[in-house]
């Protein structure tokens, strides 16, 4: 394995060997140590200090369902500190079958001001340009990339919202079916592609290669264990399966914390027909594929391909954050609206999360009715396009916010809360306020805990463990849904069956653990103190119906949860 | 004297006595007191916990030379920290003559979302209704409250860009000729005050009413020394009074620290037709007023009025500050375009420092040409329409910049750089770097140091000790030049005559070390760190032509710079 270095500025290319300290870990975790031995903690993040890795988890390349994701990373411009943003597609498995363990790019934007392509193949990559590209949506970005090279490459790249420096820009991945869908989509850090000018990494697709393994016999047996628990636990076998996360309307409505009219209830009158029952359903009626894989060998296959009423795909995935920010937050309660909205955050390349919460805060500003669905296709055009307006949400709620006068923001460290309200589900609202990653429910939701969500005792505890297992996860490369599939045990063996390092069954929390302290220095190092890891100020006084609470986890416990 | 507090939320008005530990001080220092005991560091600037304060300073009420400043403080919702923003006129004077200590104001908007003025009169104080002034300029208002009440009234009030939550909001204060034009600029305050709906403060004028001199004789004696000094000193007696701030254009050129098209050059090719000089002539010839006083008593009378061709008054003041950002900064050399910005701004109620730079940054967006002033004239008046262009520019250089994705933004804590170019005059960097109110001249300016202002060394303690004194005039209620005539033992007679405290020669300084102190715990309450003690990475690497140095005070040094 090797590290590849990319400056953009010199157009120097460098091959390494990976270092020894950086050895043991990949995704998140290598992101944070990457973070504190190379990036400057209070450089420009769209200056040329900053700098972005690509790199796979450590159980990468052996197409094991759920577990071939990339992890970005670089510091972030929504929050101004450590950002790592994984996806599925294929970016991870090429970058493990092409035997690197990161892929670095350095530098600011060429003096030219062109925008380019690296090219990263079997001998060697190169700086290619792309000033044909400039401009171009994502959909459009891949045929031609795929035109220019051929169908088998893996490609990272940004769309428009990117190429404008929105803080809401993530860096998007090829599918297993040359879909460019599948985001990193929090914390801007399509944003910091684009001040490179960088538009696009293509990765060639060698012959299968999979990373060797240490113990054949323990892997084997591991990750059979492992996709017999995916096959019979009735989340990964039907749920996400048939209804995707589209499911988790029903239940996060149920519980009083699907975010509606920004933020402003937690329960919406129109769930029912934006619930994953009604979206699985409409979409089978028209002929639309609700089991879709994003990465080889994946049985979960969440993700669905939306169509439209004449069966013509809208787009793909249509998920329960997109529906739950763009949706209920916004009072919608049409699915092809979302879809239409998703559609277009999906070629601007954009995350539906920070996008929608702009919205709900446009609308808090009066700048649209809740639930005017053209209305709101009509700002997102404005976010296409450009505009002033268009600029003010494309880059985030905080921004919005300040610019248009709405103090009821819903972020934390500069970055939108997802589709949990916080008040109803309190464990993730501690992971929203003190994730390093800033409001994120994939750092750490406890929404399937046996608890009461909306008692603040406990809380803390749950999302903690839930923080380290995450961090642990993105860590190897697992999706969230993998984690169904995965105990400590089985982590265990997959590693020492992969590696041969002999831990123990505490690894997986440690790993993620030590990620989690990593993320936190370099956030220290960058400016942030405990007084960044609140919620906004209106959540911990205004109370959410139907379920009448505020958020009011102590902040002493917020304080404390790192610190065992 | 009394504390006035006036909740606007409930309506209810309350007098008490001042607090025991509030006494020995006022202005500046007592809003750093205020700011630790009553306002919760954490909170939202623009939601109901945050205060407003009016404090004159320890010596106003004796109509002595440009010492009847009013200070108004409250968590800024520019910076996120501690802001007092200190203004001449009549509010001060008034202030004492009420016999008010300070005046604070309380809660959040009215539920009937009506706006208020605050009527202070000698027998107390109500709030009655001013939706007849919503959205009007100053100018308008000022007419409107003086027709209301009598010609003898004090006024402090917002224009529409603190009605709008602009960040650049500041609040003007009327000055001793009923021109509502004296504006305690800096930080947002005004936006804090339009978050309330409060327009405006209404101070009724007592019958003369001298605070109380504890020592008569040494207090006169004090104060024609200083009156002496002043008459005595030519920056006091001839050049301010007779070119304004502008004198400081040629100066600030000649030191290749004037702000030129975005902090791009420190010298200007247009600068003699911007110059005091310039600027006087034309303004003599046309009729303007080259010398005039904002509050009653001061002989240095800085100020001008500043006519167009036809004679009719443009703008008053036309201050260096606004020269340099609007003028210079913008590559602009005709004065009248910039006086005319000014008027706009002025009538808006926004600090023409935050938006001149704001501007600057918007023209390096590319959205004007540096020099096109009629499309400077065309971009502040999105800013008085409210246009999300014009919204994107009335809060400030550091939004515009995130907004049109510029890095090359001039601002510190959220504050943009007045009109000293850090890399030139370094000591002055250094104040904008580590004063706890964000980039501000009045903080400290060391540009009249006879030293080498692009070297390095020495500007650390160059700054303190203007840190220091400037903070102590500040909590005086005494103008920035006032300090031409105050030397340490002038300061320890005033305080002794006034108030009989016996305080030495170092009160001076001890005084502004203490605020400074104490402004530094509110910020650290409020989460921040040496990482915001820094001037913009790309400051420290772009280096300034024509001196051709970048800012390298070394960051230890900021870093100990209240550490003695």
């Amino acid at each position: 394995m090797k590290i590849l270095r990319a400056n953009i500025e010199t157009g120097e290319i460098q091959y390494s060997e990976v270092p020894e300290h950086w050895r043991r870990t990949g995704g998140r975790g290598l992101v944070a140590r990457f973070l504190l031995d190379e990036v400057p903690p209070l450089c420009d993040p769209l200056g040329p200090h900053n700098k972005l890795i690509w790199t796979p988890g450590l159980l990468v390349g052996h197409m094991l369902s759920s577990v071939d994701r990339i992890s970005v990373g670089g510091k972030s411009p929504l929050t101004g500190g450590a950002k790592e943003a994984n996806a599925g597609g294929t970016t991870g498995l090429l970058m493990a079958w092409l035997e690197l363990h990161a892929l670095i790019i350095e530098g600011g934007a060429p003096a030219d001001g062109r925008w380019r392509v690296l090219y990263v193949g079997q001998d060697g990559a190169r700086f290619e340009p792309a000033d044909d590209l400039a401009g171009l949506g994502l959909s459009e970005t891949a045929r031609k990339l795929i035109a220019r090279y051929h169908d088998k490459i893996g490609v990272s790249a940004i769309g428009p919202g990117g190429e404008m420096l929105y803080r809401s820009a993530g860096i998007t991945h090829l599918d297993k079916d040359r879909n460019l869908t599948r985001i990193s989509a929090r914390g801007g850090l399509g944003a910091v592609m684009g001040s490179k000018r960088l538009k696009a990494i293509v990765f060639d697709r060698p012959p299968s290669n999979r990373p060797p393994v240490a113990d054949p016999e323990l892997f084997q047996a591991a990750s059979r264990r492992y996709i017999q628990v995916l096959q019979e636990h009735p989340q990964t076998s039907e749920v996400y399966t048939f209804y995707g996360t589209a499911a988790m309307v029903n239940l996060c409505n149920t519980l009083g914390g699907l975010p509606t009219r920004n933020f402003s209830a937690g329960s919406f009158e129109g769930a029912e027909r934006i619930s994953g029952d009604a979206i699985h359903d409409l979409n089978s009626t028209r002929g639309g594929d609700i089991s879709h894989a994003c990465m080889p060998g994946c049985i979960i296959r969440c993700s669905n391909v939306y169509v439209g009423p004449d069966g013509e795909p809208i787009v793909s995935p249509l998920e329960y954050e997109t529906i739950g920010l763009m949706g209920s937050n916004l009072g919608i309660d049409d699915p092809d609206v979302i879809a239409r909205l998703n559609a277009v955050a999906n070629e601007l390349g954009v995350d539906t999360i920070e996008i929608g919460a702009a919205l709900g805060v446009a609308a808090e500003a009066g700048l649209m009715e809740f639930g005017d669905g053209e209305r709101a296709l009509e700002l997102i055009d404005e976010v296409r396009r450009g505009t002033p307006l268009g600029r003010i949400i494309g880059n985030g709620a905080v921004i919005t916010g300040k610019v248009l006068g709405v103090s009821r923001v819903p972020a934390v460290k500069g970055q939108a809360i997802s589709a949990y309200d916080p008040r109803a589900i309190k464990g993730t609202g501690v992971t929203y306020a003190t994730s390093p990653q800033g409001a994120d429910h994939t750092s750490g939701l406890t929404i399937r805990a046996k608890v009461d969500h909306t008692d603040p005792e406990g809380q803390v505890e749950l999302s903690r463990g839930a923080q380290y297992r995450m961090a642990g996860y993105d860590t190897l490369g697992a999706c969230i849904f993998g984690g169904f599939g995965m105990d400590k045990t089985l982590v265990r063996d997959l590693i020492n069956g992969r590696y041969g390092w002999g831990v123990d069954e505490n690894y997986l929390t440690d790993l993620g653990r030590e990620t989690i302290l990593l993320e936190r220095e370099f956030n220290r190092r960058a400016g942030f103190t405990s007084a960044d890891d609140r919620l906004p100020e209106w959540m911990t006084q205004e109370k959410l119906p139907p379920v009448n609470t505020a958020f009011d986890v102590p902040a002493e416990e917020l304080d404390a949860i790192f610190e065992e």
